[in-house]
């Protein structure tokens, strides 16, 4: 019975099996910690194998990092509509990260902590995910900067910082709401909304904030 | 010559000569391609004299950490003058946190990046650091909160939130400004000023945003 399901099971399918246990046991363990053994055992499969499969443990973490950064892209920018506002926008696509992230918590702690606890190699696949999220919400902010202003003094390195702050933030919280018991999704990207949208809309109407006068 | 001079070093000064090296080698080589030979040779002692001073390479790692937690998280705690109006406190903060990054672009890339990318007994060291920042940034709204406000429905929960959402835009905020040349320590904290101040303005106002009406 085990023989014939295993011939029949496509490879992409198994494949597939194995980076879901994968995840799940270098989110729980870490990588150091992570054994090939359990993880072989929890996706129904000999370790011979993954090993055959995915080559090794260096290679199944690099597979896993790609596939859950790329599964977290994807859903983030599934989340938004271009037509819509860009305040609408920012609000999709926070809700859609940080539902991934509360429906994937393996996954996050994956891409978040473990690939970056592990050795540049590693860390170099997660900052090519996180310069794309960088990359489209200074998009985002830029074109409503353009869109909406009055004063068009908002320096293209401000708005860059700007995103970078945004998605600094978004991490954090995504990480706070995974261990924080009865945090949604979405009151995860209300808390970032409320913080961002007034700071930033202030900012594109030319409304600056001002050190006291007379002090430095 | 040496032999007289190294007799004559107080033990304490040698050791903060070997973290001086250790945390520039670590910061730039990282955890993994430093050597304790390259250590040694920056702080002119031997490689023994480093071994039994600081005992193991993990040891001596963990030094450096605890040694720029402590330093960054004395450099804000001094920027700040209890006294003064809430954002002013937190400018004055963030000025000091960037002004210390800048300034120590090896130790922060010790704490943000190589006390993270090396295992959990490493991270947990900087986790208890950023715990400690996020209850004072946490402290700081909420004591904002309770004497600004006149709608008392900011939940401590989202207050937390708002804490650990700045402390992760300013983490960001560091390593891009010390990756980017020409964005000075003002400069960054002035970003995240302008980002955070008019939301958590409003926010204390009661303002929150909400998505557009008859929308989810």
């Amino acid at each position: 019975m085990g023989a014939v399901k295993t011939k029949r099971m496509p490879r992409a399918v198994r494949e597939q099996q194995m980076l879901d246990a994968a995840v799940q046991i270098f989110g729980r363990r870490g990588y150091m910690a992570a054994s090939m053994d359990e993880i072989a055992e929890l996706a129904g499969v000999s370790k011979p194998l993954v090993y055959l499969y995915l080559n090794s443990k260096e290679d199944l973490f690099t597979a896993c990092i790609r596939r859950e950064a790329t599964a977290l892209t994807e859903a983030v920018r599934a989340g938004v509509r271009p037509g819509l506002p860009a305040d609408r926008q920012l609000w999709d696509g926070l809700q859609a990260f940080f539902a991934h992230t509360a429906e994937h918590p393996d996954g996050w702690s994956v891409l978040h902590l473990q690939a970056r606890t592990h050795g540049e190699t590693f860390a170099a696949e997660v900052t090519a995910m996180r310069e794309e999220i960088v990359a489209f919400v200074t998009q985002l902010i830029a074109v409503t900067a353009r869109e909406a202003h009055r004063d068009p003094d908002l320096p293209e390195r401000e708005v860059a910082g700007l995103a970078v702050a945004l998605v600094g933030a978004a991490e954090s919280l995504a990480a706070w709401a995974n261990a924080t018991p009865g945090v949604t999704a979405r009151q995860a990207a209300a808390t970032l909304m409320n913080f961002a949208w007034a700071g930033l809309g202030n900012l594109m109407e030319g409304r600056h904030w001002t050190p006291s006068a007379g002090e430095a």
